[in-house]
């Protein structure tokens, strides 16, 4: 694993989030998505070299909105870039770590990540995206 | 902000802990100290210019056994270094955000830290950490 590429934060308003993170903390936007097949919209803030991930649920179904409604909002994964995504699932299902992606997804930038479910991981969603 | 100083994961058994983050995903241990002033005993494993931080409960009465107790297993907070702990809790209190330390307190290595209430920063427990 080379780097810690994000932590998602699940939030219910990111304008209200951003008046923290960018006005307060003065992190700059360095981007702002709808991601309809993860059913989030995104906005990434750089620091360092990783970034914080706000994340907002489109509906009342996706995976955050879930999040929210369970334990509200706050941390909700981290993501670590690794230079093979496909290898590191591999890794974790040989050891009988459970995966929410069996195989790589395509993200909306085009780089292969995947999921490993938090059930066995500690309780903490484990995000892989790979190197640019 | 200059960078995610580390990712703290809150953990009923850090060996059990550690046969993931050490033994599987393959990052190294760096420390591991019993830190009484805050409950807990860590142990730190860099990954690139960050850190995960596992953190278990000295006591049934500490910040971190309250969290398993509600939440169980997880990330427990974000830390962010910053050139100067005591303008960053400055900004916050001008603000109205609420600060579990209201001055710096000296961390095991000597360095100021301070946290920032997760009610009202979205949930996010957030630590402030001061450049070596």
């Amino acid at each position: 694993m080379n780097k810690i590429a994000h932590v998602g934060i699940a939030v219910k308003d990111l304008d209200a989030a951003l008046a923290l993170f960018r006005d307060v903390l003065g992190l700059h936007v360095e981007y702002r998505r709808v991601v309809p097949d993860q059913g989030v919209e995104i906005v990434g803030l750089p620091v360092g070299e990783s970034e914080i991930e706000l994340l907002r649920p489109l509906s009342e179904t996706s995976g955050v909105a879930k999040f929210l409604e369970k334990r509200g909002e706050g941390i909700h994964h981290i993501c670590f870039e690794v230079d093979d995504v496909e290898a590191a699932l591999r890794n974790l299902e040989a050891r009988g770590y459970e995966l929410i992606d069996k195989t790589p997804r395509i993200g909306s930038d085009g780089r292969r990540l995947a999921f490993v479910h938090p059930r066995s991981t500690h309780g903490v969603l484990i995000e892989f995206y790979e190197k640019k």
